[in-house]
């Protein structure tokens, strides 16, 4: 449902909503759009896996002096500040100047933050060079919104880029047009990493659907679609992981839409 | 059964002893720990998944330069030595220097420290530092323990800490008390860093109970009966990963004492 | 089916070679070889898992100061490209010069190598530490053979090696003899580092088989077959990977070739 005119009493993805998120899926799997990944460690194997399970070819390679060649070779870009080492800083500053230099979509996705003085710098060096969406959580951005009433539309006025801040709820904003979803499952808080495979699924859209605001919309509805499927046949955090994956290979409209009008 | 006083015949978990590991894994549930883990690169993600599966909340980050403040909003921490690395090194020392400090418990986990002299150097300068537990299998506990007829028991004394011997039969001791477990499953050595993610899972529980000998032996029986559960559904060592997050999801003191009375 | 005579119509896996395969199978679980994995971190746990499913031990520390005591006690070696690092690449120097001084069979497997240019120079420092195995996809294969008619075969005479191109078709040459395998799945392509646990795997029959011609045609051959058996019990890519971990643990010769017979 769409704000600021909100319409209480709607399902949050109406129709419209669940069809170009699964056009979106199909335009994923038919391009296979190649995503280049700089992400933390431990979020290395299912933002690798998620991406691969709906289509999209994903590269990791972080090092300063190997980046670029990889980023110009590649459809988007995610960063990922999640377990920051100075020699990944060096190297997603790298690639953020490639996918600049070579006009590609590119993601953040400030990981605590909240917690960490070194790394707040960095996200506002990061900042100025412009992502396209920053996705994060509560904390997250709180933290780079300030003392604002709505901090998600604060933080997009002021970075002057699609912020989605992810939770219970989902929110997408580019500080005109906002999105509230409530799709997913309590499961995906319980799996380490599942926010930096949203991010590299957002990647993987904003690859294929020129407009970021509807990309980012799209991904985030197909994984929270996606995992209220799998959470219903899984049987905790241990199976929620292959039965979310299984899912997104095989997820298509008419199961998007099925699960949208659940109650 | 508690030892020095054996009670050969008895199972070797008793009903009081499954009683207390259940209460402490309600404990971990109830308050919901951050644990702070400086582990391997291949032990991140079981370890950090198996955290989220008892509701833990694990944090990473290991660089130097931010680990002090990631381990002051800690409840524990916990080192491992797998895949040692200069710059993880630095980061140990800074986040061991944080915790006892403020006054943190902290577990050690010298993984292959009986195959490298560069590992067993720094395993002795962090012993220095006084961990609440040390961790260890067999090969590893016997290469710090030196030529003592109960390594386990010796290398307690020496280091005033806790020590596990993790394997076929799990013992614990602080030097005076001792306790022999035998629960767990063979699948459990076909999935690697499950010895990593043992040293994780007790950091939990070394956060919400203060007496490290107690908490200690219900991380390592809950992990044991758990692991049983799990073996017990699965059909290999990549059905029993999912099938182990999943039993310590859902893990309660009955199923505990069910599993425990099992011949 | 064996080149340069071929025998159009046959099954690409002759009853002979299934047996061989098993029987190398059989020999990794009864001897339980030490593999040492210098991989890339996204590739750690899955490789590390598969040598535990078929009963090798893995080790994967790499740094360079340590590295050398671990590969004198392993029986095999494996290095990896992926995701590389300066300091992983010193540590893959000081590893092959102790293979080397040792006589332990090594496999260089050089993802991406079409990608990067400091790659590319990297791995021809490395062809000159003669590896036992080198095995990569159509694009690295024909990256590093130039322009061949038969890039396997030239690859193989110019760098005096076993050369494996994976891929919808596995061909295993040693210049003079050649295999051609057609098993496997398309769920293989779609999990992140199923190549490079396919050089993990190749690393474990290295160290039983003194054949690396036959070695390597065995793993790939018990790879194949394993992921038919695996995709035709999974749902989708996620539920592959643990069902092709257990199809591994219990993989015998009577399953290898009813698998191979079928049409």
């Amino acid at each position: 449902m769409s704000r600021p005119d909100p319409c209480f009493g709607e399902p949050s993805a109406t129709a419209s909503l669940v069809a170009h998120a699964a056009a979106a899926l199909t335009g994923v799997r038919a391009r296979r759009p190649r995503v280049h990944c700089l992400t933390n460690p431990v979020a290395l194997e299912l933002s690798a896996n998620m991406l691969l399970a709906v289509g999209a070819e994903p590269s990791l390679t972080g090092h300063a002096a190997a980046v670029a060649e990889f980023v110009r070779a590649s459809d988007a870009l995610v960063v990922n500040l999640g377990m920051l080492e100075p020699q990944r800083a060096e190297g997603i500053l790298a690639a953020t100047d490639a996918a600049r230099a070579v006009g590609r979509p590119w993601l953040l996705d400030p990981v605590k933050v909240e917690q960490s003085a070194p790394r707040r710098q960095f996200t506002e060096q990061l900042l100025l060079r412009r992502p396209t969406v920053l996705r994060g959580n509560g904390a997250e951005i709180a933290a780079l919104a300030g003392n604002a009433g709505d901090p998600v539309s604060a933080l997009s006025r002021r970075i002057r880029a699609v912020v989605a801040q992810t939770g219970p709820v989902d929110i997408v904003t580019d500080g005109t047009r906002r999105l509230d979803l409530t799709h997913g499952s309590p499961l995906m808080d319980r799996v380490t990493a599942m926010g930096c495979a949203a991010s590299a699924l957002t990647g993987a859209f904003l690859a294929v659907e020129p407009d970021p605001f509807q990309a980012t919309a799209a991904a985030l509805l197909v994984l929270g679609l996606a995992g209220e499927i799998a959470a219903a046949r899984a049987r905790g955090p241990g199976s929620f992981v292959p039965e979310l994956l299984d899912t997104l290979f095989t997820l298509d409209a008419a199961a998007m839409g099925a699960q949208a009008r659940r109650p």
